[in-house]
């Protein structure tokens, strides 16, 4: 076989798995969304075999002859980059045996059950038994695949959401941030503390009105309903594909602002997904750059340009009409309640300038678990300790306050959490060098909102993986991530001397 | 390899294919459903490399051993059944060679987009065109797998949807029919002619009461809301897995029993589905019996027990509720309408008396097709002359009105329609069978649907596919399928002297 045929015998397998893996996206949303409750366990079964059939694709050992051939003439760049981009996969895969695939998979799963038990029942200690034997696989695969690349345990699992990223950078970043960051948030609270406080909008608001404000918002966003559904679920998430992509909220009468913003964010994410590079669909380096360009793209919609003075004027009319004239709807009054700044213990409800103090916390305990410096017992009390030197806030004896909250670690999911808040940063630098849109209120009506997400697409989404993150924040604004440039921005955006 | 453990990996194997078919049937039911415009050629493409992986394990050579040493020792009856059924399933296969079914699938494609524009046009000869290579196509099947079974070629295709049914009873029993119906239906028609006129529904009817109508009627004929949905879609269907029964339908402003109707009728199939043997699941032993078995738990549901006095009754209050009260709600005049006469050239809304009749008429065509004694183009004069003398209708020059208003050929879907009628008449001897459900007006509430039901469910249902549809309905009603038991049964009901 030649190198080229070899090549393309690579590609077409990567197809196979994509395709394979778009019927599943489609069943998962499905499941969350629509499926009737008697059909969980068959439906377990059907998607665990197709899973299982994916894998077995992926781990096929016919694969290392291929990318042996493969590399023997050499290809254009970009598909240079996607071979190499298949490499690693399989160097990935092929680190883990086995046995730990389906230890670890049994370990997630009393660990998710135990996890939402736990959080009903506000009790850490419920959830940290079955957590422990998961930590422990986690930290086998991260040992594992660490050593087939040549690096630490951390950063195996960093890698995995953010190639070439490590966690001594992560730190030095985090650490510069934490520096800062207390006296900020008591530097806006006191600012604010001597404005007029926000009207709060007066409710019920109508469930179907909701609907519409939240279907219009997206429209003037740029969603594309031709590629894309709005549903509801219990815990909102986006799913489906490029073409098909699936959000969904949940409605709540009381209020109109956690739906709508969060529907904003999810906007960024699925513009982001739309976009990747059709010709390169299927291929790895079709795919998104990495877990914090994506959540950097999902943050440009949500706080560049859905928390500023000019998208709260684009939305007053849009308010009004939906649930009739309120003095809350004033833009004035709109823009306060958007950058209202508070701490508070829940991550997901947090302001940005409160926001990473809680993504440095959760990571460095990450790190300390994952490395073997504290075990999972720690946590609570490393956890009460940080939020009150971070954000001044006393969380003991509540765990749904504390580290029970998220749901990532429950699913094994470590080393994601720093992409929030590197995303977060991402999202100034880059909304800082889009044209005509470097000031947070320039976004003065929805065409300037097409503008930047032509450039978006141009200068990130359409890259798909090419490139790193930090080579393509580096590419597009000239510097790397800095803590320097978060400070900056918070420093004009709350008007502080 | 033992003939236990050969058996069980046969199984296995079974599971498998049924697991994957389950996801494919979610994204079937998602993409007539959910699916945005954007997403159908890469929707194709997944559900394609889903279709020809399951197509793939289907015809693994390594069945043929492991059939051929499973058959060793003796196993349990229902194990012997179950292995009959594989062998079957395997020899069908076998004896299709892969270009042919890559030609079928390429010939049913044109078909079906030709089919779409015919219709709309109006225009026979445009889907004869391609009609003609998807017909030669369907024969080279029949022919092959007939020479495998040892059986004819129409027998082939009815032995596809209907194990052990034959042309020849067939044709024996649609000839008897074929040469009392004319004479019936006139003398229906007359009797209802001197008889009041029913009362037709205002409308509009709101689509949200009919939603409300449509979902309260199929809770009491017992579709489970745990075990299934009910969705809209452009062209109603059922689809998903026993475990969860997808229905669609699609609501009208101008009329509500349509809709209604056709729910009644799929909650039959509904019921089937989702009452056939769980300890079966994904085997063929778990599998329906027959098209026409299918078909007749759906007519009992929707005739039967859906269009009389009693079942009128029970709608009358829920109609008055829905849409407020109308005279036309009256059950006297509501089962005037349900069993109203009048021959048409649509076969879906045809009355049961003359429903028969286009049943006759296609099967009578496909039989000469698929033998080969007519060609594409001799069907719309064959149409024409069986509508006249049938059902006293002039269908000339409208094509929409003639073979164009079914989709099945269009799809290749030869040796489905005789299931219609054996479905009618299995449906009326089965109701006769049933205990204390012998006369038409027997249902008075809804409990004794229940009491139907779960004679269904121990009869039928709960049988699968262990034994023909001809076995069985000697069985549970101790004769074979009679026409004149339909003929008795229509002078019953419509009260001829």
């Amino acid at each position: 076989m030649s190198a080229a045929a070899a090549y393309e015998a690579l590609k077409a397998h990567q197809r196979r798995i994509y395709n394979l893996e778009h019927v599943q996206a489609i069943a998962s949303w499905d499941r969350l969304t629509n499926m009737p409750p008697g059909a969980a366990a068959v439906r377990a079964d059907a998607q665990g075999e197709l899973a299982s059939l994916i894998q077995k694709m992926r781990c096929d050992p016919e694969l290392d002859e291929l990318l042996a051939r493969a590399g023997d003439e050499p290809l254009a760049a970009d598909d240079e980059a996607n071979l190499a981009l298949m490499r690693r996969e399989r160097i990935v895969a092929a680190a883990i045996p086995e046995d730990l695939v389906m230890r670890r998979s049994a370990a997630a799963g009393a660990a998710a059950r135990a996890w939402a038990e736990a959080k009903a029942a506000n009790d850490w200690a419920c959830f940290a038994a079955p957590l422990a034997p998961l930590v422990d696989c986690v930290r086998e695969q991260a040992e594992r695949t660490g050593q087939a690349l040549g690096i630490g345990r951390y950063d195996a699992l960093l890698d995995g959401f953010d190639r070439g990223l490590r966690r001594e950078a992560v730190e030095a970043l985090f650490d510069g941030i934490a520096g800062w960051l207390p006296g900020m948030i008591a530097a806006v609270v006191a600012k604010q503390a001597g404005e007029p406080p926000p009207v709060v909008p007066q409710g019920p608001f109508d469930i179907g009105a909701q609907r519409m404000l939240c279907r219009r918002t997206l429209e003037m966003l740029g969603f594309d309903f031709d590629h894309g559904r709005l549903d509801e679920s219990l815990h909102p998430f986006t799913g489906g594909t490029p073409e098909d992509v699936r959000l969904t909220t949940r409605y709540r009468e009381d209020g109109f602002l956690p739906a709508l913003l969060g529907l904003v964010h999810e906007t960024g994410h699925a513009r982001y997904q739309t976009n990747l590079p059709a010709a390169w669909r299927g291929q790895p380096l079709g795919e998104p750059c990495s877990a914090s360009m994506h959540e950097a793209q999902a943050l440009i919609f949500e706080r560049q340009v859905g928390r500023t003075r000019s998208f709260a004027s684009l939305l007053t009319p849009i308010l009004s009409e939906c649930f009739g004239g309120q003095p809350a709807f004033a833009p004035e009054n709109m823009v306060r309640l958007l950058t209202r700044v508070r701490p508070g213990p829940i991550r997901t409800e947090a302001d940005e300038v409160t926001y990473p103090a809680h993504v440095i916390l959760r990571t460095r305990i990450e790190i300390a678990l994952i490395e073997g410096g504290i075990e999972v017992g720690d946590i609570p009390a490393l956890w009460d300790d940080g939020m009150q030197r971070l954000l001044g806030i006393d969380t003991r004896g509540d765990a749904t306050a504390g580290p029970l909250q998220d749901v990532h670690w429950s699913q094994g999911m470590f080393g994601y959490f720093p992409a929030y808040l590197l995303g977060q940063i991402a999202a100034v630098q880059l909304f800082e060098a889009a044209p005509a849109a470097g000031e947070a209120d320039s976004m003065q009506d929805p065409a300037s909102i097409t503008v930047l997400a032509d450039w978006l697409r141009e200068t990130v989404w359409s890259r798909g993986a090419r490139l790193t993150s930090n080579e393509l924040i580096r590419e597009v604004t000239g510097a790397p991530l800095s803590g320097e440039v978060l400070r900056a921005h918070f420093q004009r955006k709350y008007a502080l001397p």
